[in-house]
Parts: C-alpha cells; sequence; structure tokens
C-alpha cells in the first residue's frame, strides 16, 4: 500500500454519528471518541436552538459518564451568536467540539459564513476532532445532505444538498435512521455529481473517520457505504421534477462494528 | 450476443407489479401486460381471502378498461379451494393469471403443494404469462421474501425466506413501498445465499420478466437490482440473533421506465 502522505495527515478526527445514540451503542461510541482526545479532554457542545432535546437534554452527562473532563454547551439562536468573542475563545481552548441539531439546516444557517465556521475548520485542519450527531454530522461534509423525500427509488428534486462545514470533500453523510430510506436519497445526491461517496449511518452507530482518510465503524448498527466509481448510465441530465432517476453500477457495501473502510482507495481493510 | 437457446426459451411472462399500482403508470402497466397475451384475453385475477381489498376491489373493471377481454375472480380461503375442479378448468383455459394478497404468505400457505400451484408451474413452462401484485409478485419466485423489519442495515433474523411458486429461481422480489427499507431486506436476504439477484419493485412500476429473463421496466416508479455477484466479505456465518449483517461488494442498479436489464448477464441494455 502506498505510503500516506496526504496534505491533510494532521487534521483531526471527524466523527459521524447517526441519530438516536443512547442505545447499546453508546458507551462504546463515547468512550472511543473521548478516549480519541486525550484524558478528560475539555468538550464543547454546539447545538443550535431549537435543538433536538430528546436526544441532547442529557448529554453532558452522559459524556461526563463515559470520561469528558469538562462539558460545556453552546447555544446558537441566531447567527450573532457565532461571533460572540466568548464562544470564539472557548472553541479555541476546547479538545473535541460535537455538533448537535433538529435538523442540517438548522446548523448550516447560523454558522455558514461567520467567524465560528472558519475556526472550527482552522482547529480540525490543525488537530481538533470534530464530531456530528444526528442532523449535525451531515454538516461535516462540504456538500451536506439537508434532507430528502423518502422512499427507494431516487427522484429529481427529491433531496436537498447544501454547503457544509466543509471538512472533508470526500463524503456525503445521511444520517436518517431507520424508515427514512436512505438509499433513494444517497442515491439522487450521488447522481448529481458522482464524485463523492455516500455515507448512510445507522442509529446508535458512527463513523470515525482518520487523519489518514480510514473510517472506523463502531456501534450497534451498520453503515451503509455507496460508492459511484464506476457509476454507468444516469439519466438525471435529462429527467424532468420529480422524475424517477435510473443510475447504473453503483457499488454498496454494509459495514458493521470492527469493520474498516479506507476512503482514498475505496475498498474495505480487512 | 450468444444466441439464447435456454431450456426456458418458451415459458410464459412473469409480470412484477408493485404495490399500489392505480397511479399514472397503471395504465401503462396494464395495457402492456394484456397486449402480451393477445388480443381481448382472458384473464383470472386469484386472490387470497382477506385480500388487499383496497388495491383489487375493482381490478375487473381495471383491467376490462384497458383491454382484458374477460376478467374472472377466484378467491382462494382454504387450501381445498386451490383443488377444485372447476378453479382448475378455469386456470386451464385463462390467457394470463393475475396473483394477488394482502401479503405474500397468505398465497404460499394456500397454494404452497395443490393442484393449482402444479398448474400455474405447467402452465408458465408452457406459455402463460403470470403476475403478481404487490404481495403476489413476491411469490412468483422460488424464493419468496415473506416480510422483513425495516431499517436500512439487515439484521440476522429480520428477514423471512420461504418457498414461492418457484417460476423463476434467479430472483429474490420485494414489493415493498416507498418507507419500507427494502435495501436490508433484500440485503439481507441475499446475505444468506448471494446466488440470487435481488429486485425491488416502486409502487406504480411493473417488472416485465420475459422468456429470454430480459426484464423490461414499466411505469411511474424504478426498479432497484441488487446484484451480489462480487460479494466479497460477509458476517452472516458468525452474526447472532439480531445482530447486523455486514456485506461488501454489491452493485445496485436504478432502473427507470425504458430501462432493459438482462438477468442471464446481469447487465443493463441500452
Amino acid at each position: 500500500m502506498p505510503a500516506r502522505l496526504a496534505p491533510d495527515q494532521s487534521r483531526g478526527y471527524l466523527v459521524a454519528i447517526g441519530s438516536g445514540v443512547r442505545g447499546v451503542g453508546e458507551t462504546g461510541i463515547f468512550k472511543r471518541l473521548i478516549a480519541l482526545v486525550g484524558q478528560r479532554p475539555n468538550i464543547i457542545v454546539l447545538a443550535a436552538n431549537p435543538g433536538d432535546d430528546a436526544g441532547v437534554e442529557d448529554l453532558d452527562t452522559r459524556l461526563l459518564a463515559n470520561g469528558a473532563g469538562h462539558v460545556q454547551r453552546i447555544v446558537l439562536s441566531a447567527r450573532g451568536d457565532s461571533d460572540a468573542p466568548a464562544t470564539l475563545n472557548q472553541v479555541e481552548r476546547a479538545d473535541l467540539v460535537l455538533l448537535c441539531a433538529d435538523q442540517p439546516l438548522r446548523l448550516s444557517t447560523l454558522l455558514g459564513g461567520t467567524q465560528l465556521a472558519r475556526l472550527l475548520r482552522r482547529r480540525n485542519a490543525d488537530g481538533m476532532a470534530i464530531a456530528g450527531l444526528g442532523p449535525g454530522a451531515a454538516i461535516l461534509a462540504e456538500h451536506m445532505l439537508a434532507g430528502g423525500a423518502q422512499g427507494p427509488t431516487p427522484r429529481m428534486g427529491s433531496v436537498t444538498l447544501a454547503p457544509g462545514l466543509g471538512l472533508s470533500n470526500r463524503l456525503v453523510i445521511d444520517q436518517g435512521g431507520a424508515g427514512a430510506d436512505r438509499l433513494g436519497r444517497l442515491l439522487a445526491a450521488l447522481a448529481l455529481n458522482p464524485f463523492a461517496l455516500g455515507i448512510g449511518i445507522d442509529p446508535d452507530t458512527a463513523a470515525f473517520i482518520g487523519p489518514d482518510n480510514v473510517v472506523d465503524i463502531v456501534g450497534h448498527g451498520g453503515i451503509t457505504v455507496v460508492d459511484p466509481a464506476d457509476v454507468g448510465h444516469s439519466n438525471v441530465a435529462e429527467a424532468g421534477p420529480a422524475e424517477p432517476i435510473s443510475i447504473t453500477n453503483l457499488r454498496v457495501h454494509v459495514l458493521v462494528h470492527g469493520a474498516r473502510y479506507d476512503l482514498d482507495f475505496r475498498r474495505t481493510i480487512t
């Protein structure tokens, strides 16, 4: 295998955690997350308001129970909150930032173009880990899967892509839970431009994306990887609004706890 | 392309129609179905009781409106109904049999091992077309996808396979509608033995499987084809009950109206 000398060698981990983590996989995910960033780390939970209260109300307690040294919650209600000096100072000193929201567009509209967004990009490039929980996971990528219709077959207009934080340009992340028919959404997103890899994350499951672009799967469910590298025909340039999209020759993997996937070489590691 | 001289060259069409056909695709699907089997054909609707009344109550009218010459409904309530001489006589003289049920196991328990099942197999081998609507489509295959849990990741025990009518041994058919997360079910089924091809059928969409094993897609939605020919690792032999199944290197196609797929060569035809 070639030596890994990618320019982003030293960036921090990106951790995409599926919606609804609080099942049997949670302890493993949180312990691993915290172990990544050192002894009793200082964690910032960056939440958009209104957030997904059911998922995050006792998040601080759950992180502390799994080894966090200090957890501070910052709630963003308006774009101005993302330029507040106190917030920037806190993020400057954090060991890990965990993004939470009720939906991806809530975070992108509050963060996009702010000093806080630039700071998160710089700190991740310098080595700080950034995690996203549920809808907060989608924004980690350059192209954010903001939502989409249900249904197994992709349709034109059935998916909303929006600019994300841009911490990885290799991925489109779907954190939709069970019953959300993520395949249709991911296919619609990838059909638009098959350069990226689609990653669908089950509830109670996380993808730990290392600085070497190797993904470790942790938790109770699975990760669906959709690789469009060999895509043949697609009708996406001709299909009208709401028409079904055809796309051939996608490669799909379903990976579970303990599996590893190499984003650069697009293959599982055994 | 090699000459097609398969032993089943002269069998009748198999037509798998997704649940809930009665949208904008219905006319195209029914007209094509009826055109396949000749001028003003004699159609038997073979329904299990209790059936999916919402889908089939006016089926006779809809078939007649699209060119059927004669439509007769046979309702099976007990296994003995499948050995009734009158029923066997009607099926012997039909041009097309359309199977309907509220769920696949209803038909398999009423039909399995009966004279009617043997007659359907013989008549299809001799050239008569057989169609299945919704749950009635699943039973066309040798291995019938009888049901399964929702969720995008396959889990051990999350899928029920049962013997079907055995009109094709190349396919596992999932006719689950939108939101049914068919991918997880199909993957769980294929992981058990990756010899078959998985076909997921959208509502208002049909797969016309010709005697030459070429599938024509007709209707408003899409057909998902999951080809496990190149499958790499799977944990299916080791995974415990309810544990997620991993499976790598599946090839997936989403095909829409007008597309054709060759089951023998496992490729799209352009």
